[in-house]
């Protein structure tokens, strides 16, 4: 298995219409994390003038399944996402960094940690993991 | 507490700005389920021209934060999302239906089931669950 | 694909030697339900009096396992168990019904309630889902 | 708040009766981890003789649970469990190890690792998360 490389990532990533749209990149893709962010737009947040839950989830669904690709190439299927909200996401910019917590050589689970950052200020607003396996 | 009602439920997806800019509406919300629908766009997918597993994320989310509220009454914050992946989805439209699993005075935990309309066709394509409690 | 039966299920809960110290028997095989009971113990309790959380996390992933062999066939693996819990344990007795909530070929998601029944009265103390694939 | 101390802790591992039936004890409780250990004994297997999924379930629960408190202080209640398989687990002796992956000043979210060993040497079989919230 070759590892795909950041470069091959941000192609992935270009290739998906729903992240282009959104305005996701890449900006970070190693062993230790995949590293996914988003300018936050008006047209992002919820009825309280938060960032919808949603678009979270989206972000962690991203990340979880790009850290997973470090881990068992770039053929993979992810089945499953969780996320756990801490606080309100609100601000400038999303950061979702992901990461391997335990894989086997057909399948990997990963987690991720998101931040917003707000006025300069970067802050944890939802953690999560998913299930990732090999496509056969 | 008074259980909100389908206007209501509306009135709070139209105040959504990430809702309405995705074109989400909830076409029922009574005891048995909130029903969120979508229609689908080119800029909804990913790489291999499927609906992007990050926007069913968001759906879920949105589909179980809604159901919690049918429960514990508007003012409720959703803690947890999960969705797991059955089948790819595409077609012209997504319906995620929502319900309760099971509840306290306090918390819920929801159910969500999203469905891809393919050829008019509708097919089972990820299942999900959430935990909401009322805020405090 | 020969779905197990009601007997067959009996026959591998003893063959488990962790459930048949603990007590645990299948009382409901069907396309609706795996059901399994356990009659409460002393040695089940926590620090509290009540039963151990991690005995209702022990008895929700044998149903749900029972429930995807009704959907899979016998020869499947779980992959994850979810479980929320809703009230403190108490009582004479848990019972443990898990059904499917949605399922491939290959795979299955299946739902788990969790009951204690105390003075004679059942009430429901935890939900919970897991994920189960056909072995390959 | 106080952090609860590794003599803290085991006292109220010493309060469950289920885990002294277990014999589940605490080895290391820090700000780092709470790392819980069982013996293995021939009661806790399945019937393909691997260690039963419900007694990592448990162990995870219980884990999750102790890291938990090294964050928010000892009066707590776990809402939510999930642990996913990687490998069967076999062996003498199996070790949980749990730590904060996120948390609020009310809220929890933690992860365990639980490795076997078997014939002195480790491996990981399984990966989870809970939530933890302070009693009310």
């Amino acid at each position: 298995m070759t590892k795909p490389t950041l470069d091959q990532a941000r192609a992935v990533l270009q290739a998906q219409p729903f992240s282009t749209m959104l305005g996701t990149v890449i900006t970070e893709y190693s062993d230790d994390a995949a590293t996914l962010e988003l300018e936050v737009r008006p047209d992002f947040l919820q009825q309280h003038g938060y960032i919808h839950g949603g678009l979270l989830c989206y972000l962690a669904d991203n990340a979880l399944t790009f850290a997973a690709g470090r881990v068992l190439g770039r053929e993979i299927l992810t089945s499953g996402v969780t996320l756990n909200y801490l606080r309100p996401a609100q601000g400038e910019r999303l950061i979702a960094r992901a990461a391997a917590q335990g894989a086997t050589a057909k399948t990997a689970v990963t987690l991720v940690e998101i931040s917003a950052v707000k006025d300069g200020s970067e802050y944890l607003c939802a953690v999560g993991s998913g299930t990732s396996a090999k496509r056969v």
